[in-house]
């Protein structure tokens, strides 16, 4: 219901993201540090772009629910990947949905959805359309003239909290609801479905459920998996709906079928979900790793901490780059940043082993105590909230620095840690390869977003001067090289930035035959028309 | 490689078990209460049942393999339910499998199953055989002249633990490893898989996963899926194996689809598994709430700790009847217990807040302070050890009365807070109104195995006096009568005691259309012939 506008061409809203000043001076420093004068084009304007007339007509009946409004086509075409902010730039369209569909209920939801099915035109859920991955992408004319066109549903006013259960802490959800609103319509029970990603402001629940979202707290609740009590999914074989159950044991997870399914098996339109009380108790400390080689040690810390039992809500570890890229420090050394919060019971039990463990691993200690405090929600102000800011406005700094030409992009997995050190070399090297070969120079750099007890979640960031006009090229090759060394060394496509049409090949080499004939079957059996979100995750037919 | 010899017709091992004056003392006393006298039947020895002669022929190149000796036919005709031990105390084996293969690595179990497939032969895999639902039973006569014959595939050699990633913690294990041996094979590196259902002797890893299990932890990893980093299935249509991944994002869970998937999409050869260091700390206390009223008392408080994310190893709750039957109390109160492990940490602060959660909703604390120690396992000796005896001795209990002719069995399931005491009410009556009508007299008693931030996982075991030789019919009738109450008040048919034949009909009442015709849809493309543990989860055609 926010009257703020969204861009269609690149992340978040018109008037969001940091100041020109902050833009001006991320412009600058990298300027400096690759060597060249760095200055943003101007990004798209809806009126540059000749959009083909829609395909196919929609029955009178849900007229009122379509849209081809230009902007809302433009804005529906990509997702906000890197090299869908450059592709928007070019001004490249290609594949604008033919109709936005914007239900009211789940009972247009279905009515748009078996036109669709009847019709042979494509169905693309939409949520906030955070998709890094090309999962929200109509590229039809990859498919061979099956289908007559295609629609974008976008379910933004499926955007209420229904009902919710305090006594269970569980709440049912519209799944159009975009994470502020959300958070907004769960606050005045002091409540919080506590699911953080980067993409927060605009990305939505059924978003967050379809791609097996990664929050930002980094051990126990890291997926939003596990936040999922029960689902209601619109299927063109009919509506499938688990029961709202604790737990269960009886046959394979319904949920979980659908939890990843990037919106080729159904339409979710709401779901039970999980539910925190709002932390009032919270301890925290960064620790230090000094030199090169300190990034292993970090490492082998945060394993034992991962190990312990102790459950922090953060415990990221940022490479000498990433610490130096984020402020966390100015000198050569890897930063672990561990934190606990609690809604029940003062942290310092808690915090206290935690910083044994790390001293005990060969950290350096801040001299200070660690942080602790109780009261606030931690959502607005102080440290934690600055953090938040910049953490949110990073991929509104990404499209500046995009229309510079800079390639500024991430990838993320997750290993075991016996095979960490390697795979991590092995990772970091292709990756820096290829951008050495592709573009002269560049940087590669490391954090962990989440960390399990057996392994960690390492997520990668690179920056490297484009060429100007070829570096979506440029990009798809660096891509390719990281992915291949990913796959090659064992580890997964994504941690959890999902599949979508760009992770395909290599989500392709990462699971086994008999367990893809099974997806095949599952969307044969739920869409026999093969008319959801054609190209992702399985071949349409 | 035990040189034990188990009960073909019933629970465990032969020389398992209680001592004969436990045994007599049990009886003694419901004799006592149900006002009859009581005598355990002798059970049945293998020469008194007549076995017809297998219907099929193994080719000669799996003759070695496969055994048609009347002690495995037999002790491989049903798994243990109650309903298992009448139909073996009557001597009644209408359908023993016609042969029981053995196979040695997964080569074997390839080879045997592709024989299976191409002579339509049903194929139940079988661990422990400790299904309490018919799970590994061959009934396949209902099943229409489709298929040649049976075959229970018995993993018992596939019983090591292949590889060992002490950095990671966690193991390549065999599926066919019976608990006891699992855990000899991982505590020489302090690791233990720390997975310990009632049935812990007598089932295989591959059977808990297959299951999904439930330990006897009562928080956090209840459930065996968590602990399965991946898995590898031998299916008609190949070997689908997952990646050794911490977390993942890439598309639906291939191992969840697995995982539960009782026998029916293929066989687990192996899995990857996440393990604990051994617990050296611990704390734990009983927590006491008078009267028939402090049951639900009781309820609130486990509400309040299973949401204060101190994640306890134990915290269950016995109504009166069970608290008493246990031994935990003389009075008509219900007792919570709460306990703390950690192989990191002291965990006094954890307990001390769990005491004060407890004292603050209306418990009766302990007088001396809460039990807090370090080191040893706490697998041997002390109470600890004593009440573990206990819980693994009742199903041997149970086979001697069930012997006398009581009725004797369990069922349970989850329910949401909100619901849980109108559940609870609605089914416990449901069960004592079905129980005074078929046996005239007898008792349901409650506890929570499980307790979720959402809600507890109740557990209901019935006493009555059967009336020989109607067993059967009487118990099949209570427990129609309570599957019926646990569906309608919008319970899960199955908490951790698997779905099976047995819960099949309650099963198909509890999942969506849609989500069914997935799971048929996956059985048809992993197993086209359906020779797959037919009549589980999904009709075989």
């Amino acid at each position: 219901m926010s009257a703020r506008k969204r861009k269609f061409w690149g992340w978040g809203y018109e008037d969001g993201g940091p100041s020109e000043a902050e833009c001006a001076a991320a412009l600058a420093g990298f300027a400096e540090r690759f060597g060249r004068p760095l200055e943003a084009a101007p990004p798209p304007r809806v009126g540059e772009i000749a959009l083909p007339a829609p395909r196919v007509r929609p029955p009178s009946s849900l007229a009122e629910r379509l849209s081809d409004d230009p902007e809302e086509r433009l804005g529906h075409t990509y997702g906000k990947a890197y090299r869908d902010v450059v592709r928007a730039l070019r001004r490249e369209f290609p594949h604008p949905p033919d109709w936005v569909a914007l239900p009211r209920d789940e009972a247009e939801v279905v009515a748009i959805l078996d036109w669709c099915a009847d019709a042979r035109v494509v169905a693309i859920p939409y949520g906030g359309g955070s998709s890094v991955m090309g999962g929200t992408e109509a590229r039809i004319d990859d498919l061979d003239g099956h289908y007559a066109g295609a629609v974008s549903i976008d379910l933004r006013h499926l955007d209420r909290v229904l009902e919710i259960d305090r006594t269970s802490r569980a709440a049912r959800i519209q799944a159009g609801v975009l994470g502020p609103a959300l958070e907004d319509q769960l606050r005045p029970e002091g409540l919080t479905l506590r699911h953080f990603p980067q993409s927060f402001e605009v990305s939505s629940l059924g978003g967050w459920i379809a791609t097996r979202s990664g929050g930002h707290y980094a051990t126990l609740y890291t997926h939003i998996d596990d936040f999922v009590e029960s689902l209601r999914v619109v299927t063109p074989a009919g509506i499938s709906e688990s029961r709202r159950l604790p737990g269960s044991g009886a046959g394979p997870s319904h949920d979980r079928l659908f939890i990843g399914s990037e919106g080729t098996l159904g339409i979710i339109t709401e779901a039970w979900m999980r539910l925190q009380d709002r932390p009032s108790y919270r301890g925290s400390a960064a620790v230090r790793f000094p030199g090169e080689a300190g990034f292993f040690q970090a490492a082998e810390c945060i394993r034992r901490l991962a190990q312990a039992g102790l459950f922090p809500s953060n415990c990221r570890l940022l490479d000498p780059g990433e610490a130096r890229a984020s402020g966390a420090t100015r000198e050569l050394e890897s930063v672990l940043l561990v934190a606990f919060e609690s809604a029940d019971h003062p942290v310092d039990a808690w915090t206290a082993r935690a910083l044994e463990v790390c001293r005990d691993a060969g950290g350096l200690l801040p001299d200070a105590a660690p942080t602790s405090r109780e009261g606030g929600t931690g959502e607005r102000g102080g440290a934690a909230g600055a953090w938040r800011d910049a953490f949110l406005n990073l991929p509104y700094v990404r499209d500046v620095l995009t229309r510079a030409s800079l390639i500024v992009d991430t990838f993320e997995t997750a290993i075991t840690w016996d095979r960490f050190e390697s795979f991590h070399d092995q990772v970091i090297g292709a990756t820096r390869d290829a951008v050495k070969r592709v573009c002269g120079q560049g940087a590669v750099a490391c954090r962990f977003t989440h960390v399990y007890p057996d392994g960690p979640a390492p997520y990668y960031t690179i920056t490297a001067p484009g060429r100007p006009g070829g570096e979506l090229e440029q990009w798809d090759e660096i891509k390719a090289a990281a992915s291949d060394a990913v796959i090659a060394a064992g580890g997964t496509i994504t941690h959890h930035h999902a599949v979508g049409r760009d992770h395909r090949p290599w989500y392709d080499q990462q699971i086994s035959a008999p367990f893809a004939a099974t997806l095949r079957a599952a969307k044969a059996a739920l869409d026999p028309g093969a008319i959801l979100n054609p190209g992702v995750l399985v071949d349409p037919r």
